[in-house]
């Protein structure tokens, strides 16, 4: 693997083009704070797997568009090298792109709204990174929430546009009891390999067990925290009376899978305290997730992975409780360093 | 009474235990910035006696159950002894407490939630306070707003919680003009103590005396501000034409309790100058407390002391034009120092 | 021209009322970031003329009585003295003068509501500008947005104050195709023209020339960027299929003008580099004016200027990636300082 990647990292100071390639690629693993085109490239499987298995192959292109016209933003924008080279202005134009073709009707317009969100989604990054660095954390995924709510939001007033999977409006209203389908365990076993795949919009096993590699090829922390994290979102949805459809269909579970790598695995130094500590934050994305879902039941747009934003940032600001890894330096946005580069060939 | 706490620093230097008590007593002092043991007591008595006459005993056990797990959780946590030892991340936690038993119906979930957010609210707090503190301003209790607000919001998605005094959701719709009963003087004056009172979220003149007593034990000035703000409020909102029932149950007058005892006794230096400024916020406060629970109508939770939060915020943050208390250090979140302690018993 | 505001400039020095009178018309040439006594009675004159032509001329009253009452209070408040003579306590107030008497229906306590607007206003001048200019960005009209909205959702709780112009609630539904009447090139030009006036709440188009000379006295690249920034969203509104009604009365273009005059001509030195990224922001603003009408249909309440403010927001907060004009400082909260004053009489 080493030597492979060695192989690579020639590559990519060989040629601006694989150089390019690269920035791409780790941009796609950064969604799950991965610094690693490897598993940026498992990525890019599970999500283009599962839109083709959903005949929507129109979101996984989208998702590649928007993060090359990001990079290529970012280029023009002269972002700093090192966050480039990380793929840290990638990720949530990867993310918003996905999201635009999973809830609009295709057309010129859509791809004219990808091309600039993925541009806009850069700029939101810079901005937000600006103002949450002085805090010590980094902007995690809310520029893709802030640009992608306004870019749905903004369907509903113009006829170009049209939404096809966004949910609809009403005012809150009590929880309604329903025949329940009692959850046997493959039921619990879809629901949390969903958890895993809806990271990335996609309700998949295979994509799951793709996302599920690409985390283990570069850190196996990651990847048994994003199980764990699965695990016991699901298992907390259904002790709270959550309804069956949202448990199995990952809905509940994506925002605590984020919770669990960032807390678990990526922002702390592993160890009980921390362990213990990202299972309450884990526990609280659930509810965080169910709360955003009816919070915004009157706007007609989905949560996206805000909950995970906004816990990860109430459990992360209290940093002086905890150890930070050594290998995580302040000025990033939000990197994993242990990562695999041609620098640093592994072992 | 300096003799009595002198008593009491020692009994409280000399045990684990009752350094515990003193921090909870502290932390429910906290609510209104009192940092003083006897001060909590008095209030841990209105709030138990406004619970038991209103039938809802759960209430104030819930409120103690949260802050015990609060404090419990804040030393897990390492934070620091001295904010542990006034009690600042105690209030928040006893807040959230009392709203949820008052707000959903009794259950095993309940106290389960009861635990949860009653260690998320310390969370909340070192996270907020990371934050504010470097704009000079401390979390007031946006800490229990956040995490009472995504806990009650949570319920609507699931079966195992249900809301018994939560309000409805409508969208906004305009006043609809009602046959106000005219208030008589008896009328305002039960307003007034049911403002004050409601700042624990209870409607109870007994529980307003107590709390008032509470206050003016460790500061004439809070006690004194109280007053008037509640008085100040309950006038603006019968001049700006409040619904009559709103204003003599106190529910437009607790917030600008809180902003009247924040800016004209706590955190500015008392004066003329002060006290006019303090007036000003009281009555935006009444705005705000309107504004607040119509916006958030169409979620159907209550506004809690939001309003509070917003206004006292824009109200600290031009702190260059008021001279600080000589009493307040800027390292400290949300804390009156001319308290009685141990350390300096009072004359 | 030099010399007539040399003349000005040693009547400000001479007399205290003459002082005061510069600042409140600094003050209304600061809602277009113009530091310009002259650029501030062209845009009286054109909010007085629409006020007047539309049969409301207590809107252009409620204005001035604003800013005035905010100048006094930023006096006691003993703001800064650079900003005060700049105006920079007295755009938002002026704002939110026009907006209260726009939308609301005159009396007693509509007045009650400018002083108490006004005054609130400066407070939260102070206080935003105080936590944004860590960033390095400036307060904009957010000061604006939030008390003007206080103020409005307010009126849903009280029977003193009413609605004669607010949006009505509802849930956010899809959009609903109509008999769009085709635009042609006169509907075009009033647009742009309305989407100019709009800034100040006025669909006027002698209103938006005067407000265009009122710019170009000050600074030609102002006016000019604020009427390619209407010609943009216009366009932009229109091939996204906006309702035509809106894009006619200028109601999707009034924040894209401020974005166009903040990047373009203020806070960034122009060039070409710049006024591409202007030119995608000012588009961008579009989709968060309609984003926000959506957003905040539910509530019944205008998006006002915060379209502009949060765009504008992330797109000057990435401030490493542009070059800032030589002449502004960083202790400014929101001013051009290429203006015209008694210390530097223009050519």
């Amino acid at each position: 693997m080493g030597r492979q990647l060695g192989w690579w990292g020639s590559l990519v100071a060989s040629s601006g083009f694989m150089r390019f390639v690269d920035r791409v690629l780790r941009g796609v693993g950064q969604v799950m704070f991965q610094d690693n085109p490897l598993t940026g490239a498992f990525f890019v499987a599970g999500i283009g797997w599962g839109s083709y298995a959903a005949g929507m192959p129109q979101v996984a292109i989208a998702g590649l568009v928007a993060i090359i016209v990001a990079t290529l933003t970012a280029q023009w924008l002269r972002a700093d090298e090192t966050s480039l080279n990380s793929g840290l202005y990638g990720y949530n134009a990867y993310l918003t792109g996905l999201a635009l073709a999973t809830f609009l009707a295709p057309g010129a317009l859509l791809w004219a709204y990808v091309v600039l969100g993925g541009a806009v989604s850069v700029v939101a990054s810079l901005a937000i990174s600006n103002v949450v660095k002085s805090w010590g954390v980094g902007a995690l995924t809310f520029p893709f929430c802030v640009t992608t709510w306004l870019l749905l939001l903004a369907t509903y007033g113009f006829s170009g546009l049209a939404g096809t999977a966004l949910p609809s409006a009403s005012v809150v209203t009590p929880f309604e009891p329903y025949a329940a389908s009692p959850l046997g365990i493959a039921d619990l076993i879809q629901g949390t390999l969903h958890s895993v795949s809806q990271v990335f919009l996609k309700g998949n096993g295979v994509a799951a067990l793709l996302l599920l590699v690409g985390l283990a090829v570069n850190s196996l922390p990651a990847a048994v925290c994003a199980l764990c994290g699965a695990l016991l979102a699901v298992g907390t949805a259904h002790v709270l009376g959550a309804e069956s459809a949202l448990i199995t269909r990952g809905l509940l579970g994506f925002s605590p899978v984020l919770t669990a790598v960032a807390l678990g695995a990526v922002f702390y130094k592993p160890g009980w305290r921390v362990a213990l500590y990202a299972a309450v934050g884990t526990i609280f994305t659930v509810v965080a997730q169910a709360a955003l879902n009816v919070a915004l039941t009157p706007l007609a747009i989905p949560a996206l992975t805000a909950p995970f934003v906004i816990v990860s940032w109430l459990f992360l600001l209290p940093k002086q409780c905890f150890e930070p890894p050594s290998t995580v330096s302040l000025d990033t946005i939000n990197v994993d360093r242990t990562n695999i580069d041609a620098r640093k060939p592994a072992a």
